[in-house]
């Protein structure tokens, strides 16, 4: 996105990825390619995302900074029974409240156990959630996440944190969605260069990124183009495939939503 | 990592993945877990990663505010001849030094054409870097990337990331490698809690971390330790496994690194 494209309504989010075991590379992250595409849908723009440890003054520092800076705030990770799980208490201190048992949290997780004294101390830590916050619902394993603020907190676990994210959904306000096209070729990108920064020039409304892949060998490359208008970018698409062909290459088109 | 145990020399570093196509979610970033096991095998710790667009005034600002505040800063995307590889000269502007053209970086790029007239303006771009920036070494396809102050700028392309990085990582001075054990059970988190905030307790030193999993429905969990001594990390994981047992359970052991 160009800084002149930004004039529109613009609505914006950070993902906070909170998780020693991303940072130390055991876990790869699974969550912020489905939270970009969800978000695009409903006309959000997911603007930044931060990898951060399991730890109390960065994580309550961190939220304040983004919760000020973005319209919403996502976070994953964190918010489980064990000791490492801080989120819950590190967003409560970030918004200045305590952190309370919410009745609904503890009778979701209370079903989950046929003898109540399965519900221990450390699973009744699961039901404690800033106070003003409202619940998210977790189809996959009852314990919720919850809402307070423009921030969303949600489970590390990619199927929890998806089914979460297609509930919670709804409350987001977005601006027109992002529609995007991509033109492939098999031409170098230093010979597409000069031309693609044209018709960037051109279409100062439109983002247009080159991204080049090696597979098997052989150069390729897919030129993204992303916008809000669909005529704006089927013309786009079309000066471009042109383009490409004038330099002898071999345009294939895809609408890519 | 709790914050107690930071009190021996500890070298940390921060990543930033610049490029709108991680945001948008159409590639899944590859370099994170590449880069963290890298740096964590020469004693370099990956304490924040931050995934931001190819927007100049964010590039700037960014890497002013992490180069001030992490011993090391490694950046990947952004690098290439169009128009939207804008790392260089954002890189240049963080430092307040002009971009200028690097006459080795410029004959490595010129050996990729038999022909003179393809090393092209937008060829050349790739060959210039920030005044009083050093080359790092792109064995896979030449463009180098460079290292100015505590700041190594790299290709995005993990295959060219992940050469430019084993190429760079002696010019890095870390403190102790992290060493990990991983034990794994099949006993729910909230079982295990109550004992593993106990143990994380007596072991402050380390770094206990509790990774649930669910995989054809079945529920498990890795309980991960992580300091630099490796006879700690053999006790706490001897009484971990301990633990399990009692509590009915199934302890694997597992030396991570």
């Amino acid at each position: 996105m160009t800084e002149a494209a930004a004039s529109e309504t613009i609505v914006t989010a950070c993902l906070l990825i909170i998780g020693n075991e991303i940072l130390s590379g055991r876990t790869q992250d699974a969550n912020l390619a489905y939270l970009a595409k969800g978000l695009n849908a409903v006309g959000v723009r997911l603007r930044e995302v931060r990898v951060i440890p399991d730890a109390a003054e960065t994580i309550v520092s961190t939220v304040n900074e983004v919760r000020a800076k973005f319209d919403y705030v996502f976070t994953t990770g964190g918010i489980g029974p064990t000791h490492d799980d801080i989120t819950a208490e590190c967003i409560a201190r970030a918004f200045g409240v305590p952190l309370v048992l919410d009745p609904e949290a503890r009778r979701r997780i209370a079903a989950n156990y046929a003898n109540p004294a399965d519900l221990n101390e450390a699973r009744l830590r699961m039901a404690h959630i800033p106070e003003g916050a409202s619940l998210i619902d977790n189809p996959v394993s009852r314990a919720p996440g919850f809402q307070i603020g423009n921030v969303f907190v949600m489970a590390g676990v990619p199927r929890i944190m998806q089914a979460m994210f297609d509930g919670l959904k709804h409350r987001l306000r977005g601006g027109a969605p992002v529609l995007s096209r991509s033109v492939s070729c098999s031409l170098p990108e230093g010979v597409l260069a000069k031309g693609l920064g044209e018709l960037q020039q051109r279409y100062a409304d439109l983002d247009i990124g080159s991204y080049p892949s090696y597979r098997q060998g052989k150069i390729g490359v897919a030129l993204v183009l992303r916008g809000t208008e669909a005529p704006r970018l089927a013309a786009a698409a079309a000066e471009l495939a042109a383009m490409i062909r004038r330099l002898g290459g071999d345009p294939v088109e895809e609408e890519a939503g």
